[in-house]
């Protein structure tokens, strides 16, 4: 399959026009299209599923927001801007982009309130516990390292995850349910089983102009004009395994698991791309250990191959898992067996126990660690616990508990049987507002892009925090649904 | 500056004519131009730069090569092709390109005899020392983590980094003047201050070709033609800050210091992405530690933020470098006043002394560690040496010695001081004959790539040996120098 452009002057026939086409009737796509919509454009949704929802129906829906959104200061966040804004800066290194990160920061209380008038609902309140996901209909809680070294220090925490007011994990389906009846009731025309293979020009080079769109359905190729814009709203690329054996090999790494949808094939920036589309952060993406709930494995201790601790485990999962895959193997949780408490039907994370002991020294023995090195180090960690300051990792104290036995080990390496999900972070490089730049940095004139085909807020696995992903999906869709209207 | 490619039929007046362009006389451009004029072809050399050389020059050109090389073999190791083959791809990782391997392995011992021909002299010695290069003029030695965990147990090691016949770290200008001399004996048309700005092209779109360039010389913007194709060998992108920031931003962190020549500014990647190319592992680098020599300091032990080791210090210092930056800083490295020997005098590295002490203890309360960590650490290491067994990190047991004090701690955090050199190692996605391939990996018809402006055998920083690039670049060049006329 070839993704390369045509000519406008070799269409024949114009199956149809509309000011705006979207690829793809995901989180992004769906809320580019009811923007565009609103503003007066006629708009056309493609998707290659047979449904709507994408990426985003299979998530929890839960969206990462703050700057004093209603449900936070119902439930008594202030959440100043400038923390949501130094944290997400700070969580995303080098990588961060400043102007997208600040409209993310600065529009997040209205994104929420926009998504309520939709209908989309939410309870004021907050779910305490330490969760990937609420597994009640509570709305706030922290899903990120918010409250971890190294960031606890330099910005207020405050829980910005919104979970939708729905029992247990089932954000998503509710979601893109809201949001498709939302498309469904305004006039666009939505294509399902319509997959989008290439962009139309209206010339071939420097100055070239996205017009339109082929489209595969119904057994054929039709051609639809767009007279301001296309939006490629396709996701990441994470279950393209060419693409991701070139671009992120890390991330691919073996003894992981690519989660999306299946067309998370990398269309939309092979689109972009192929009309001269810059790619970057290629390499970057979510990996993690999804070892809480239950809250209580958090007690535990990360060890490596060289019984070494090297996080402080109240961080995010994500975080952890990013920095356990640059360890040397295996890695371990050390825990109390009464913090093991209902693991085995709680948790995500499935990885199997490697070892048990009533005494340390009978643990290590099950272990494939240097002779003495976890005694060593948990004798450290129990000695920080006794002094009540974790001076290693900076564990909050609330964590701190003595391993004091029996113990069991669990075996998080990758490829040992646990389950260690990835996805990309890696997307075309767009402008704040979502138009696609080149490789000079200049804008292509009828191309945007959202959601994961972008490279957008989120940009390490390292910082990343649950709910960013459909946050900035549905954030950057609305922004690109504006902007195609305004730069044409 | 734009690169945005030109029509051929926007050229009023062509200056002149080349079965083969080369963009940039550093060592990829040399032996790309050498092989195509010896293959019979016309070509013309463009240099930005009023001299040849790049950052070769500046280089102390060691090479790295095996496979059983006429200097390996004088000096007594067959180093089997599959050992070369084998330790590269391990220590190129997930990233690691098995065809181009496969031929810089199988032909690493002919690539040698080649230089050798062209009169690069090389003496049949080897060099014992642990050093970056050897500053006598012997010419085999150890360049990378061959003999250290975890490779030495995997791939039988050898010494593959071959210096030049000459004394002291003198290589880089030596080896330039010889290509340059073989380059100036042929027919090759030799362009100085000419830096190419555009590629010309038959047509824009999927199916153009390259069929000449845009020089910016003697103040005006001149065209030459390739009937057979065009050659970028500009290095890499190093020196370009946006770059930098958009591709390589965990690269350029603050703290290190780019290396290479002031035309490292990603020209040629540019004009590549600027007809549809496509770039890869433009994140990764070389980021180094140049702790040695004194190859003393070896017996030290580096440690992290948290006073924990996190690497075998017998392995090479830019394995070390890029391990090194991935921590929780400060990061220092400890040893015995007796070992600092000549470091003042000897080392590139130049970090500042952050604390001496005649006990432990005296040195630790110099230092921003937890409180007993050093300590805890000092304690285990000194176990294992009197072990005889680094049961943590492997170090080989040569460099095992007793920290024993007085004691001296040298910060080597970023920032601190300490001389951290960085480079990139992303670039140009080709053929392991050179042709440059576009997003869906199809071939661009005229156009190659080699040196730095590809991505080529080196990949990643963590897994880099000295002699890498020169080695891969002067060999990639030649291949390219060949194919431009195969492929027409």
């Amino acid at each position: 399959m070839s993704f390369a452009p045509i000519l406008e002057a070799d269409v024949e026939l114009w199956s149809d026009t509309a000011d705006v086409l979207i690829v793809g009737f995901g989180g992004a796509g769906a809320c580019a299209a009811i923007e565009a919509a609103d503003n007066g454009a006629s708009v056309a949704i493609f998707e290659a599923a047979s449904e709507s929802g994408g990426s985003t129906k299979l998530s929890s829906a839960e969206l990462y927001l703050g700057g004093g959104t209603k449900v936070q200061k119902a439930v008594g966040y202030e959440d100043p801007v400038e923390d949501v804004y130094g944290y997400l800066m700070a969580s995303n290194g080098p990588q961060a982009d400043p102007d997208k990160t600040r409209a993310y920061a600065v529009g997040g209380a209205e994104h929420l309130d926009w998504l309520m008038s939709l209908g989309v609902p939410f309870k004021m309140s907050e779910y305490p516990g330490r969760a990937m996901m609420a597994l009640t209909d509570d709305c706030l809680m922290y899903t990120g390292s918010e409250k971890a070294w190294p960031y606890v220090d330099k910005f207020a925490p405050a829980p910005r995850g919104h979970n939708l007011k729905v029992e247990g994990d089932n954000g998503g389906p509710l979601f893109v349910q809201i949001l498709t009846d939302a498309v469904r009731q305004r006039d666009i025309d939505v294509h399902l089983e319509a997959r989008a293979l290439r962009l139309i020009v209206d010339g071939f080079g420097p100055k070239q102009r996205i017009v339109g769109l082929v489209v595969r359905e119904n057994m054929e190729e039709r051609y639809y004009r767009a007279d301001k814009g296309v939006i490629l709203c396709a996701g990441g690329f994470v279950m393209n395994e060419d693409m991701m054996q070139r671009y992120a090999p890390e991330l691919a790494r073996s003894g992981t698991v690519p989660i999306g949808n299946p067309n998370d094939t990398g269309g939309g920036i092979q689109m972009g791309l192929s009309v001269g589309a810059r790619a970057i952060n290629m390499h970057e993406g979510f990996l993690s250990v999804p070892f809480y709930p239950p809250a209580t494995l958090t007690h535990g201790i990360f060890v490596n191959g060289q019984g070494q601790r090297f996080i402080n485990e109240d961080a995010y999962h994500g975080r952890i898992g990013c920095l356990m895959v640059k360890q040397t193997y295996p890695v371990y949780l050390v825990l109390n067996v009464e913090d093991y408490a209902d693991y085995e039907t709680a948790s995500w994370l499935a990885a199997p126990i490697k070892g048990t002991g009533d005494t340390l020294n009978e643990l290590a023995s099950e272990l494939d660690l240097p002779a003495g090195a976890l005694q060593q180090t948990v004798s450290g960690y129990n000695d920080a616990v006794a002094a009540g300051v974790d001076s290693a990792f900076y564990k909050a104290s609330a964590w701190l508990k003595p391993l004091s036995g029996p113990f069991v080990a669990l075996d998080c390496t990758p490829g040992a049987g646990a389950f260690l999900p990835h996805f990309t972070l890696g997307g075309l490089d767009t402008t704040v507002d979502g138009a696609v730049l080149n490789n000079e940095g200049i804008v292509i004139e009828g191309l945007f892009a959202a959601g994961r085909t972008a490279c957008g807020v989120p940009r390490r696995g390292d910082g990343y925090a649950s709910g960013s992903s459909v946050g900035d999906a549905t954030f950057s869709g609305r922004r690109a649904g504006k902007q195609v209207l305004a730069a044409s």
